[in-house]
């Protein structure tokens, strides 16, 4: 696994992965709960569950489950419309190659995770950037001016942590059925904030246009990447979907539903509050050891996903990132995520907190240390070699 | 899981996953062998082990035990030029993206299963068929009189099992060498058959072309869909893979490169021998159960993989095929494996063998007896409402 010269997140998150201290991705690292633990213990017995049991039926208790402590009681479990896959990015593809087939103009939201504009583009679909602090029906009714076929939202966003609450969906959906666009949602951190938790089904299903909505385990629970990623399509769909998965895959694992069955059953039994309190304890520890430098700003108080976005002040985000990185101190910076125009990211670094303390700790200290360094000398300000 | 009207070979699999009797898929779906439980035993483990080791020599340990396994010890390890994902069909995937921007016109093998064909032209690739039956140097030269980027071949090939050895390898190589086309292997099957491991990357890496192989250790070993795909590459390559790869992941489990060096180990060390004695013993209950019937014919007498193709000769075969899956029989109608010209393929229907043995004496005897009523009866040639 090697990485020449990066050309977006994902590829700084693959440098990072085995760095002395790794806060670049957003993938969970924290260690098992002992309960959690007990989940994995069984594993093994979970190869005999999967013999005995339906394909079917273990699919319907994983989505339900999960769906369930999510707060999505109204999803379609066991209608045929929600198609698993390994990983959200799976799916991101194959929703991406079905617009490309038939809603090729896309309003994106700005800024988001890079992979998401990026698979829209390699499929050819044309987007144009949706702001995040635009995100009234003002500002969706001046983006959908244009030519557009469908509304692609992250929420909560990542960055940012910015939630899409119940009374915005409403409008938004209502003006996306209205004017015959597909909305499509990306809900992959929604288990970290239960703001994001009311039932989206109950409310789309209510309105009846069409959508997509990409569910993920991926970012909350160290399964070491043993996740699921679920599509969710309404019931009026032209996007050919599950053609376009069944060029991919025939199944995702027996077991990873019946891991994803446990995580999900302990979540809603204690398992996410224990989660939110962790995110919760490490933001903390950030905010405390950073929120006293005159050069360090928390953009995003109201956040509680797993990652935390601070802002460099005095201009030297890039350089700082730059000294982290050449210490085995890896923290994201923030322009790719600003997929339209990356320097309005540029003084942004994101640090992941599903980590253990030690790694958050050890993470600020470093950052704290260049940080007043900084502001004792005047070093010359550089660009980073990348991005 | 629903399938509608089913459009491809794996709809027509993801029908087939709960059924009665599954010979659909070639997906292993045998029991584990006592070593390999005792593989999977140790996975609650492999938690500690990911938690105490870099992924980096986690993925260099499974990909050279896998490679050994397969008689690939020159295969890249550890130098960057190989990229692990959840499944092979990931992998054609982010290929098949990278020729779209490079290599557009690509000659691919002919027959062949069908996810391959869908997604070059999902991705906009102009496909030129290259019949398997013309794999020598005249044949290659013909088809690359046309304008041609890229040689795509299947070896083993499925449905037909069908090696290409290595005196045609090197011919092919140094022809697409010479030529400048880009040589694609896909080698999912080659663990199943000794003839496919003679060391392609020592070939090609001599002869200096630019190739990309799709390894595969989906086919082999009832891991339950935990498993990987890998792309090597060429050191001389003028796709993107690595970037395009990094749109859909950040990395593959830790957890299943522990298994898959579980389980190549095993291989190795006698587990190799048992499948092959397995998938053998298999096939002999197969051809000796149907080999007397005067309308059945063995297409494919030297083949070794965990799957075995069968000509109906009296031109029942879609008959045969609706009535066996209207009684919870499924076998794999061998239309859509031309890609070309399906019509070449509608007397054929292919049986999975990586399966219990009784399930393949309940699938010939389904078939035997759906034989012998036709051999009996007149019945009204239909063409089946799908494919």
């Amino acid at each position: 696994m090697g990485v020449g010269r990066p050309h977006n997140l994902t590829e700084l998150e693959i440098l990072a992965v085995d760095a002395d201290v790794n806060v670049a991705d957003g993938h969970p690292r924290q260690q098992l709960t002992p309960s959690q633990a007990a989940v994995v213990g069984r594993i093994p017995e979970m190869f005999e569950v999967a013999a005995a049991t339906s394909f079917e039926a273990l699919e319907a208790r994983a989505h339900r489950a999960f769906m369930d402590a999510v707060g999505q009681y109204r999803a379609p479990v066991g209608t045929g419309r929600m198609l698993s896959c390994y990983a959200s990015s799976v799916g991101i593809d194959v929703v991406a190659r079905c617009l490309s087939e038939r809603a090729r103009n896309v309003a994106l939201i700005h800024p988001t995770f890079d992979n998401i504009p990026d698979l829209l583009k390699a499929w050819s679909v044309q987007l144009v950037p949706l702001e995040e602090s635009d995100l009234d029906i003002r500002g969706v009714e001046r983006i959908a001016a244009d030519d557009l076929d469908c509304l692609w939202l992250t929420t909560p966003n990542n960055p940012s942590g910015c939630v899409v609450d119940e009374a915005r969906l409403r409008h938004i959906a209502e003006f996306c059925a209205v004017r015959d666009l597909v909305l499509v949602l990306d809900t992959s951190f929604r288990g970290f904030d239960r703001r994001a938790q009311y039932d989206t089904y109950a409310l789309l299903d209510e309105i009846g246009g069409e959508y997509v909505v990409i569910e993920d385990t991926g970012k909350l629970w160290p399964t070491l990447e043993l996740k699921l990623g679920i599509v969710v399509y309404s019931p009026r769909n032209r996007l050919r979907l599950e053609r376009a998965m069944s060029d991919v895959l025939l199944s995702v694992s027996p077991v990873v539903l019946q891991l994803v069955e446990g995580f999900a059953t302990d979540a809603a039994n204690g398992g996410f509050a224990q989660l939110h309190g962790h995110i919760a304890d490490n933001r903390c520890r950030l905010r405390e050891a950073l929120g006293n430098l005159d050069a360090v700003r928390v953009v995003d108080n109201g956040t509680r996903i797993s990652v935390e976005r601070i802002e460099i002040v005095n201009g030297h985000a890039p350089q700082l990132w730059r000294e982290l990185s050449a210490r085995g101190v890896h923290v994201l910076p923030c322009g790719p995520f600003h997929w339209a125009r990356p320097s309005d990211g540029e003084s942004y670094l994101r640090v992941a907190l599903g980590r253990e303390p030690e790694t958050i700790e050890r993470a600020v200290s470093e950052i704290r240390r260049s940080m007043e360094k900084h502001s004792q000398s005047r070093a010359t300000l550089t660009k980073p070699a990348l991005l």
